[in-house]
């Protein structure tokens, strides 16, 4: 099977490669139509690494995908040849506590997707439990499709959250998860979401959703304009997305009085807590790990037009160019907000 | 002062009466601009109670009210002479067992306009606490601040659902209330409301807002346009809305295994209920009494553009044509929603 | 194998039967030590059917077991052989959508223990996923091990509750499970708990658990116990676990505002609901279905000495005197609330 | 009035001191019989501030107390003079946004007992409102009643943590706070609490109560003893009560799963955490700030023997004798839990 494969640090190939493709009774086989570009595949391809995982042997990139069924295990009865569908690249055991609990997306055992030393998903078939395969709505294309996962991110920030309608939100942080988890919130019941970062053309794009308005920390502070946005009483959620240490500092001081601060960016070292001044707000903290139980309701809120992914993609290359793909992914030009692959 | 004073059962007349307008030192006075009519305002007026509460004495009517504060006690800092505001009708005991826990619209001592024995606001001039009177932003018009009384109904329906993000809600009933739950739900994060009547004026005015689907239950299943929108899995949240017995029947087919019931109708009777029925799904049923804690979260879905309640207004009457008002509104149109006063 | 099978309504044997005892890879073969007798197997035996489970064909009864583990299958690694156990008896399918969720037990296809077709487990030997088998802490008995499946029941509608710490609880009904639900109630936070039923033996065997106070309703008011216990505030929470639907009479009038009222008796037909003043109480209402993720929590309840459920072992069986136990579980005996069996 | 003063760092005299008796119509006034010395009043009495808080004029110590209501206003139904009550030192204002949405303990007006520039209560004679003030139960005495105030810190620590009947709860730190939590945990429905610590004496007073164990963290892991009493899962809730920035290395290692951390202990300084790690968990953290809507709780587990503060009382001293008693208390004996003064 053709894929594209990371060799070891800096190195791709598109080559074939062998992949299992049994499809076990509870199991379906897709066709992959699209794929999007995670940042998590780049950094594999520019740092070998992310924390703990490291690159040791040749693995398959790709993990936000949509595709058609073309076969269906035995006892699978949700879903059927044809289907349009998308994937939850996660494979949890289900009959491990965390998942009976429902919490399956932080089941320690769980398989992901292009993450070593499991294979991703930019080849042209794939086998996966049809429990973890969604079907589109007819109005749902592809690359909308495979946009779902990274939304999904942010979607999860939005159910942490416990959003209450006309919840005021702020997302620190514009990149590609910043401003999915600030479309999150406005269509999960915010009434407004304020997106901080330092670069103007990211905020540019966060800025055309309407119920979205942007503060660059640059020129302005965040604590104005939401404290201007709220009367002073401070946002309901804030929703870290930069990864940023900095964007730590003085956050309690951003959040209303029994209001709630959601980690999602991931900061690569340990971060200071100004914990008494959380305290005296009661401020709820609450943090994420990828998702669960999200990809259905995330597909109906595209399908229903509650959320617009598609001004997201930023550019689609042919399978054939996996690797340009990835070389602009790369170079993270500040106006990319998800680059796909067409199979 | 001049006032819309219901004397006895089908008996409104607009004349002088006297009505208290000192100002406590926590208390704004309010130049009244906008009053709805109310459901509940027509029903005095045609049966002379609403259950225990019978019109024994000239009451004013109106609670759903927007107007400018040409007064403020001397501990108001929050609100200024010439602020725009919309003022929430009832008046807790502040200190009470339920407002200290935030509950304060079932505190039993509650003292809410209209209801016999306290006068309502159809008269020029009102003073009202300045802890139950909301701010308006420049963009929110009078008219539409005077429809924040209804819309809080449906808005504390969605809190209580408790909706996360992509919820599939249905709402039983298309009146104003019903109308006003679907808007509510769906700006609070569903992806889709199906609302349910028997009448076809009232559901077209629903069908207008992009997200509603409607069932006209006289010729069609509910629980099939359900199953069909959901694959079968069933509505997150149901809201009865209609307050009609029949509404009962099977509701508990509507609704996924774990999902929630929303009662805000208010049946006249007791109603029959199939508990085992809800128990082999879990569903969780919550009830609505007024609202608490969401006037200023209606008031920022306004401004930000999330929810358009200008569109239900169905004709508004000036003040010296309130009682037309009423008598229009006690012929209940189908296609009138809102009937407003300007005085 | 030898069992106690359920040949039709009101006709038992002691007899062989053939029963599967393939150990997949994912169980685990549990020599059966004590199996406790449930009101439902007993209204199998009497009136050969529940509901829309009708017993069709022989059917092996019993489904609150304990035993020690003989054999593991070989993906098991939680579970060794000579491991002494309880069974949770329902076997969902782990992918449905309910399951996912974390509400296994609402999943449709769960497939549970002596419910017909499926047979119980009152034999010497049984197959059981490991994922619903729990090891026993050296302190807990069997017999006590055989009292979790009913206690879990009571502790579900002590989790679906939301105990606040201090909570004031009414249970209705002083049956096996309205008993064991008090303690859950107890156990789980609430600082005291009022039993009512209308026979005194059962009230009695309540009323000897500290914390606990009776209310024989054929003498006195229940709704004057609650408000002397609550200075008229009313109870936080009433767990309704009789089935009467005479015990809904004016259960609202129970209930504080914001209150929770948990459904756990089943009433064989529907009930009437006075809407409206469940609503102007705002009363949570929350309904129960077997159990999940909670035998866990029991185990380490009774392994802690926090829940005490020895008192309601009221005699021991042989298993050669199983019919005999049966038929004295069909008496009814007022003082008996759990008899079990010894294999 | 006679009153403990503290008339700056380092020096206190029992004096007259003028104190407003004034009784409003909503406001009792009490005879006070006990008062607690709280962590706090030492600290102003070595270092003359907490924080923002400095002691810039004599101010009147002591916030923890009891008494017997002997004059009440015009207004109040709930009490009666010879009412034998305790009260909640802080009086927020009642109609401030975050008390009408229940939170009132973090309405940044709240005016607290002892906390510059605010007289506290060692006095004999002090007036409270109503709403603050809390009727005992006949089997709860003035010295119980005292302690309602510390231990309800700890209650408010389990009502965030959202406890689930059976979690198993770990606190580090023993000091007052740290056991008044774990009672609070166990009470609220812990099957266990594991109780940490670097003092043996503090832990041998917290495990002399059942369901408590203990680690001396000099001299054993605690991460080691949770994995044992969990099967490696990992504790369900975490209560930081030691405020060491010490006990928050590796505190993430200690939870399970979709835990909950509780940070009660007041840093002085930024501490540092390793956010990934939290979220590789999806850890929730709560923080308190002293407490809301608790006292009613505390003294119904009191009154119901669900939780027996009586042994933490270590001396009680005469009014007469109370600098003596603070100066005890400014020796920190590792054997003294609470001393209280009786007046």
């Amino acid at each position: 099977m053709l894929a594209l494969v990371l060799e070891k640090q800096h190195e791709l190939s598109l080559r074939e490669i062998d992949l299992p493709l049994d499809v076990g009774p509870t199991d379906v086989k897709i066709r992959i139509d699209t794929v999007g570009v995670c940042g998590s595949d780049v950094h594999y391809y520019t740092h070998g690494r992310i924390g703990p995982f490291v690159v040791n042997a040749p693995m398959v990139l790709g993990h936000e995908a949509a595709g058609t069924v073309i076969e269906v295990g035995g006892e699978v009865t949700a879903l059927r040849i044809g289907d349009r569908v998308c994937m939850e690249p996660g494979i949890p055991d289900l009959s491990s506590r965390a998942s009976k609990l429902g919490l399956y997306n932080i089941d320690p055992t769980v398989v992901f997707w292009a993450t070593p030393p499991v294979h991703g998903v930019l080849t042209p078939e794939v086998v996966h439990p049809a429990a973890f395969t969604y079907k589109l709505a007819d109005n749902v294309s592809f690359a909308e499709a495979a946009m779902v996962e990274p939304f999904a991110v942010g979607l999860q920030a939005a159910v942490k959250a416990k959003i209450q309608p006309g919840d005021v939100a702020v997302v620190t942080g514009a990149g590609p998860i910043g401003i999915m988890a600030a479309l999150a919130m406005l269509a999960g019941g915010c009434s407004r979401v304020i997106v901080s970062d330092i670069v103007d053309e990211k905020l540019a794009i966060a800025a055309r959703y309407p119920g979205v308005s942007t503060v660059n920390v640059r020129y302005a502070r965040l604590a104005d304009a939401i404290a201007k946005a709220t009367d002073g009483w401070g946002a309901d959620v804030v929703v870290e997305a930069s990864g940023a240490p900095k964007a730590y500092g003085g956050i309690h001081d951003l959040i209303r009085p029994g209001g709630c601060l959601v980690l999602v960016g991931m900061p690569v070292t340990p971060v200071a807590i100004d914990v008494s001044s959380f305290q005296t707000k009661e401020i709820r903290i609450e943090t994420v790990f990828r998702y669960a139980n999200v990809f259905d309701r995330a597909l109906a809120m595209i399908a229903s037009g509650k959320v617009d992914l598609k001004p997201l993609i930023s550019a689609t290359f042919p399978f054939e160019q996996s690797i340009a793909a990835f070389e602009r992914a790369a170079e993270g030009r500040p106006g990319d907000v998800k680059l796909q692959i067409n199979l």
